[in-house]
């Protein structure tokens, strides 16, 4: 090995590591979620009868442990074996939960109970298209990864992507509701800007995004 | 008018109205379904820690309040201004819950909060591939009206009938494990042979298929 080369690599290297730096300093440090609850005492008869989907939220910013409960709740694992309280086809849970908040976008890990970080910065006005998007403190988006539906055919794709989404979804609007909180499911979603936003891959599909926070006074 | 003509007219007349007995004596009686109890004290997040999915049912009809409060779990009127338990993108509801037993398929009427005819006879072995199928004796069948997505793009279309079935779905997953109920949904339908027993128009789409039932012992 001559000395040049060695200088090459090692410059090399460093242009790597700075890159490897460049993109790590743009993601949020983790959000370690207190363990979920769990003794909201409201029936689900009860939360059935007030379901509903709002479009105005006060500004405020849900407590770390509402945020922990809602998770849990959407899509958390709910068995030993990690299966989730919704259901996913084949059980490929294809769908990941990604919670756009005020200081950035994280995805959730169900078997952690963890949000890992994924975007610093607000990202809120871009996960849609309706004013009222900036308003809530929070919006989870619903994002399948194809490359976990092996096998699949294009249709099967579509059609279970969309399916379990929307489990998912009725989970969160049933937890708001028991728990007071306003939310409501968009899918008029501007999807290449808010993929790009949050650097998702090309064979990672939004699915919905709903918007979750304290009703509006 | 001439005499032969006249007969002509009257011969056609009695062979639509003969043609309209005979599909009409194939329709099941409708089923008043009594009011929905929803005295159910499950809290939501038990209902959330109890959800799975189950392929094992004993054999035992739903009693008819049962059938009454699930149907209601799933796509009943929870409000005034006829709003669902369930949301629908445009609020559209143009996902009918189809009811399959063991003496008909009906289709459930959720502001009037009834079950219409459809089909009489058995047709739960054809709403899916497993062999479990024909074992629950209730499977709901999700169809998404198209003739109600107004204006909507076909990609539109397909996106919102699968996320809207979905939420649907998970009420009743959840309506089940409040109630010790064992259900368990399906995507592996043949739809071009469950649209065509069940008499479906070409503008209906079979999403997903749910089986419910009492656990198996």
């Amino acid at each position: 090995m001559t000395g040049s080369t060695a200088a090459t690599r090692t410059s090399l290297a460093l242009l790597v590591l700075g890159a490897t730096v460049a993109v790590a300093a743009q993601q949020p440090p983790p959000i370690e979620l207190p363990k979920p609850k769990l003794d909201n005492g409201t029936t689900l008869v009860q939360a059935l009868k007030a379901r509903k989907t709002a479009r105005e939220f006060a500004g405020s910013a849900l407590p770390l442990q509402t945020l922990s409960d809602l998770l849990w709740a959407a899509f958390g694992v709910n068995r030993d074996d990690g299966r989730r309280t919704a259901p996913s086809a084949h059980n490929w849970q294809e769908v990941d939960v990604y919670v756009v908040l005020a200081q950035g976008a994280y995805v959730f890990d169900g078997r952690a109970h963890a949000l890992r970080g994924v975007v610093a910065g607000d990202l809120r006005e871009a996960t849609g298209k309706q004013a009222f998007v900036k308003d809530a403190p929070a919006t989870l988006v619903y994002v399948a990864d194809l490359a976990r539906m092996k096998d699949a055919s294009p249709e099967d794709r579509d059609l279970y992507s969309a399916t379990d989404a929307g489990f998912i979804s009725q989970n969160v609007y049933l937890y708001c509701a028991a728990a007071g909180l306003a939310t409501g499911v968009r899918g008029w979603v501007d999807r290449p800007l808010l993929a790009k936003a949050l650097g998702l891959r090309a064979d990672q599909r939004i699915v919905l995004a709903q918007c979750v926070g304290f009703p509006a006074k």
